[in-house]
């Protein structure tokens, strides 16, 4: 079956992206092989505030090769060509789980990341943890938040940069 | 120089312990050697809330062998013979740091290591992360803080529980 991956960078107090989104924190290590990354999805989940931050950002919905969906109860449809907008990841997700293909990349943030989350929808929590504190940002995972217990199923530590990339399978 | 460690257990999510100060969630490995880790410490700093809490929990205040700070403006002396209080850990830390013993153990909490981190008296930051996401809870490093670097110097993997330890020289 396709898994549900939460892969994202964090800051050691976990957080995600600074306090407007800024991801200028995040050191691209030269040995993390991200077209390898990349090659095992197929599609990717957003949520609303995600969707819209990278698009401000101008960076478009779209990575070359993935499907995107957006999980929002107010987008319209039609204002959003480019990407599927899901009002519904109970019903979506499952579908798309059972369905063929690759992995599905929950790209963030945050809170979509705690509603899929309680809905028991998620595999993988995957981070790299970058060697900074941010002091202030957008959080793993938002509090308040269910307890979820992990099993730590791989680790590797990037010596050039001490990035550590540590990932779990929710149990 | 003695060193001002901050080492403590946290979950995936970045907290220390939960909302109400809850400690069950961490898992204790077997192939950690806690004697050992104590025994490069023999002075212990704490934060007010966190002397307050380890107290009411009955743990006391005194770890065998350890002599211990607690940092408060409002303390009185008087009520805590079992300790040292100092108001001024700008004044104090130094003094101590430049003295004769063994590391000093930054027990916690978040507050008081924003406040030394701040006053730039931290030398490493040291995480044992437990395969959990707690969901709430007291943070590493409450928010807002400033940002610090850091750079990995140690890092291991407990097969067992999955805790993973981390550690970090500020930069």
């Amino acid at each position: 079956m396709r898994r549900v991956r939460y892969s994202v960078a964090m800051s050691l107090d976990g957080f995600i992206a600074g306090p407007r989104g800024e991801i200028d924190w995040i050191v691209m290590d030269p040995e993390i092989d991200f077209n390898a990354l990349f090659r095992q999805f197929d599609t990717v989940l957003l949520g609303r505030k995600t969707y819209e931050m990278t698009h401000q950002q101008g960076a478009g919905a779209g990575m070359p090769g993935m499907e995107t969906y957006v999980f929002s109860r107010t987008l319209p449809q039609h204002d959003c060509p480019d990407v599927i907008v899901s009002k519904d990841p109970a019903t979506t997700l499952p579908a798309l789980k059972n369905g063929q293909g690759k992995d599905l990349w929950l790209f963030g943030g945050g809170s979509l990341f705690r509603s899929l989350l309680e809905l028991k929808l998620v595999d993988t929590v995957e981070v790299a943890i970058i060697p900074v504190l941010l002091g202030a940002g957008l959080p793993l995972l938002p509090p308040p938040a269910q307890q979820a217990k992990l099993r730590l199923t791989k680790h590797r530590v990037y010596a050039q940069t001490g990035t550590t990339t540590l990932e779990y399978a929710v149990v």
